[in-house]
């Protein structure tokens, strides 16, 4: 807990002066001012963040945390829960989606088994922090201590550290869990206070029947566990999971380094609304990636404030919206860092 | 005009067969079943367009096609006419906003001067295939006789064919030209029949002023030539603009030629329009890439029945838009390509 309290403490707000000075040298580019819309905003937010006027995303990371779900045994996933090691191994060997789309993006994967229900042997690209093997039922009891929940954002946090040490200059955020959506959904009603049957989705694609019993289960989970939504850690292990924590965690860890942290979708968006309810202040250093197909993603996002900008029907998570994300970040930066001013081209400005 | 007509000839609707094809593969990929949404479209389109089962995108090019427009002489724009040249050499030294996109997505940028008011040196990178020396002042009578009309399209169909030659796999769209959102709001005006005051929006920004000006220009230059919706040639001719015109050969040609071609914001979507007015079969072969703050764009994409999938709230035009969605769609096909199977990866389905 006292790494947590110390990581809350040393982070600041944004400062803006840093975006003021960016906006300037973009009003300076040969273009209509401000008509690169977004482009140009993620370039002023990151000279904020970075406190850097020439800002450069050298090194990209993705961190794909994998967690299990003990709730997963009231039957609320389309997916057997044995997907979650699977896919683990998947991630390891290249062949999912967030390997393509990092790949394309220029960015590396960071495969974290922080709750997954399998020993895993030590494999090249793997990094075992695991806090719990898979949650507890949530419908029979809380899915974590209190304890294990702290450490689960720890976990992020030492990652954040060390990825900053290695000098990766940007995160993106995403995981793997089978029925995490189901947690995520709990979390954004105990926050929102809005009816779960509001803010819970199908998933990867449950049947009628199979999604009346998640939004009961989920119902169930909230009235015997009683989370206090004043106490985000209280939500985190009442009705959360553990990748969610370590999501938390890294999005607080980047915010105190001074690190851009793009999140991804629904469930990476539930970490974030933890960190946020954590301290405020992190909503500057976090873009959120893309629009989720998830019913509750969009009340998540309104809590923070903050506006996805990659629209493309994705509902997949480990990170491929975030790595997406992170490709149009990048060309920001490099608008901002590349073009010519007018003078540099000789073109006439626009008449004021 | 034989030439437009023999290319029009030889368009084909897409077959539908190669993307049931794709989709079957797609739905084989460790992941959820369509939960990469766009993504998985992009795939089986491009797959539905080259008629190839495993393709590839290996050489991209943005086509940055320049223009000058009489109707500038009205002050319809914020920035001096000059500016059409000075960018044209800005695009040429790699300083523009087009080239470091399009670098950013391993795309090349061909600058072609179709119609711009000025006599260009040999440069490397420039593609002189001037049809006007800008167009005439459209308030005071057409903008081009229908046989400039006619060559600025075969110019256009010309490039895609030496630029397929030249082994290209994918196509964006772009211009530059001081004052082109003015015939742009003119032809969707003629083809929607809506008020040009619902179809006309600030450009590159300008006051409110020159803003009711510009849509008394454009409500004057309609009335005046009185352009026939049934025949896009003559609008383009009355209303257009030689940019416009390539962009809409350059659709054709891509779409017999069986290439993808990337549609770019308002301007690029008036050509889109021309194209599709002569052929409504070239839609298949289209991408609307992003959505302009132009207020008229999204009567074009409803006339056309496409859909973009970037906003970022850009308003530049260059082929800024298209080149970002190039990126994505390539993301589509190495989500296609690259991705594991379940069988590949030993990966658990969802439930049937």
């Amino acid at each position: 807990m006292d790494k947590i309290q110390k990581t809350l403490d040393l982070i600041e707000p944004v400062k803006q002066r840093f975006s003021e000075k960016a906006r300037k040298h973009l009003d300076n580019l040969t273009k209509p001012r401000g008509s690169l819309g977004r482009l140009e905003d993620f370039a002023a937010v990151v000279v904020a963040i970075t406190e850097d006027l020439s800002p450069a995303l050298n090194k990209k990371v993705v961190f794909t945390f994998a967690g299990d779900h003990g709730v997963t045994e009231e039957g609320v996933s389309a997916f057997p829960k044995e997907v979650t090691p699977q896919m683990v191994y998947n991630f390891i060997r290249g062949g999912a989606a967030i390997n393509v789309i990092a790949r394309h993006v220029g960015a590396d994967v960071v495969v974290v088994d922080v709750g997954v229900d399998h020993d895993f042997e030590d494999m090249e690209g793997l990094v075992i922090r695991k806090v719990v093997k898979g949650t507890a039922n949530m419908l029979k009891g809380p899915a974590m201590t209190r304890e294990e929940a702290v450490r689960s954002v720890e976990a992020g946090i030492l990652l954040a550290e060390e990825y900053a040490d290695k000098g990766y200059n940007i995160f993106g955020t995403g995981e793997m869990g089978i029925g995490n959506t189901t947690p995520s959904s709990a979390i954004v009603s105990v926050f929102s206070g809005k009816s779960v049957s509001e803010l819970t989705g199908r998933g990867t694609g449950v049947d009628d029947e199979t999604y009346k019993r998640k939004i009961r289960v989920i119902e169930g989970s909230v009235a015997l566990n009683s989370p206090d939504p004043e106490d985000p850690l209280d939500v985190l292990s009442k009705v959360g999971g553990a990748e969610i924590g370590a999501i938390a965690g890294l999005i607080l860890g980047a915010a105190y380094l001074r690190i851009p942290v793009v999140i991804d979708g629904f469930i990476s968006t539930a970490g974030a609304l933890i960190a946020y309810k954590l301290k405020p202040e992190v909503k500057g250093y976090m873009f959120s990636a893309h629009k989720s197909m998830e019913k509750g993603h969009e009340t998540m996002l309104d809590i923070i404030g903050i506006k996805p900008f990659v629209d493309l029907s994705m509902r997949l998570g480990e990170g491929t919206g975030a790595a997406l994300g992170i490709g149009l970040i990048e060309a920001g930066i490099k608008i901002y860092n590349e073009m010519a001013t007018f003078e540099d081209a000789s073109v006439s400005k626009e008449a004021e």
